[in-house]
């Protein structure tokens, strides 16, 4: 650790590599949920991870809905079969069949979802940060579903992210006033096994892309393969990764 | 660890500490970088970090310019003083005062400008599951950017979030084209200190919000108060994350 920072503020190894794992072993999970219910005290410790997340003027736009009861969880997976039957429309041949043998979401599989939405007139920050992108609460939002999915990983709990929703039927299920935005609807749940790579990658619908390729400097399209390269390099991740990429590896 | 996945999945404690010290000791920083430059590795590795966050469909629709130059950062900064010097007119009085006293970016302190954008057209996940709510490629974004500050914490480097810029402006100075929008302009480099808590928080601008108070129970708006404060108990938080707060506290 060549930080300069005080050494009091600086991680271990197995603490940093812990924030890599979580970051590279974390997945989006459909397929792998088990029934296993999910204790309070770990549920409590992931919504306060995602309390914990950056905020436009420290306004804390976030709000969580904690869905348990099946029958509301049978209405979003309505919701849900109804908008992917709309979505599957735009694939076609061979692509189509792809798409129509991917498995999009977990919402019954889970023992429990949950709604985080953005409250887009808290005005706990009174606006500060605010005035030039107004957009900024809804990124603050997602800072607080990332910390939750990271957190999640630590302790062993897979969270899934369902984008194809019908959002104002979601509202409508929800009772979500016209004020907040549902911003993700999650599948949370212990898992059977975190696959070694995302499924989309897997199936084959796409892959990952070069790191090298989407850095530029100082300008947009002042690219430096050379460099950019230097840092993409699997080498440069460091020997404390190392048992990270073997896990993946293996 | 009661969790029920394969054991060669669980953390162990120190990896699990590491999680959470990033997510409860990460800030957002303006007041207290140190020019020391970042290594290459060290940026390699939290740009990684960003690549691998969530996109809907596996889009990955991130780009990443990095930003040295002087002359540019100093065209950033005037136009963040220009922004805020309009924001600055919504306050009155002592919020006003408090308001001019915050230090709100560290553009030219900081060693190293990152801005992160989306691509809105990046064709790599063929659309999936972004029909219903076209916005999911900037929450992706978001997701990545959460990722960076968060390895960047494990790796004692600062960041803060400049949201006070005039976006069209950042367009023209870093020559970004149309379809891509820029999400966030951070600032990165070490640190002399991560301060204890959010500085709005010990400047008086807003309080934490109890977590308690932003917990539903299946349906918007149906608080359980007991069960949500028992979420919400610093008891709760168990016993690896002691230390954490220890820390916090002293």
């Amino acid at each position: 650790m060549n930080s300069p920072v005080a050494s009091q503020n600086a991680f271990s190894d197995a603490e940093r590599r812990g924030v890599y794992r979580a970051v590279f072993e974390r997945r989006d999970i459909r397929n792998q949920f088990l029934p296993t219910p999910v204790p309070d005290d770990v549920l409590g410790r992931i919504l306060l991870a995602a309390h914990h997340a950056p905020s436009v003027g420290f306004m804390q736009p976030w709000d969580f809905i904690l869905i348990r009861d099946v029958a509301l969880r049978t209405n979003v997976r309505n919701n849900f079969l109804e908008a992917n039957r709309q979505a599957a429309q735009r694939y076609q041949g061979e692509q189509r069949t792809l798409y129509d043998s991917l498995k999009l979401e977990g919402i019954l599989e889970a023992p429990l979802n949950l709604c985080v939405t953005c409250d887009r007139t808290r005005n706990l920050g009174s606006g500060l940060g605010r005035q030039t992108v107004l957009e900024t609460d809804l990124y603050s939002t997602v800072c607080a579903i990332q910390n939750l999915w990271l957190a999640a990983r630590a302790e062993s709990l897979g969270v899934g992210w369902v984008s194809i929703l019908d959002h104002d039927q979601l509202r409508s299920i929800l009772e979500i006033p016209s004020h907040v935005t549902p911003v993700a609807y999650l599948c949370i749940g212990y898992v059977s096994e975190f696959p070694a790579a995302p499924e989309l990658e897997r199936k084959g619908w796409c892959r990952r892309e070069a790191l090298a390729r989407l850095i530029h400097f100082d300008r947009w399209g002042r690219q430096d393969d050379a460099f950019a390269a230097q840092l993409d390099s699997p080498a440069e991740v460091g020997l404390s990764l190392n048992s990270v990429q073997q896990s993946l590896d293996g």
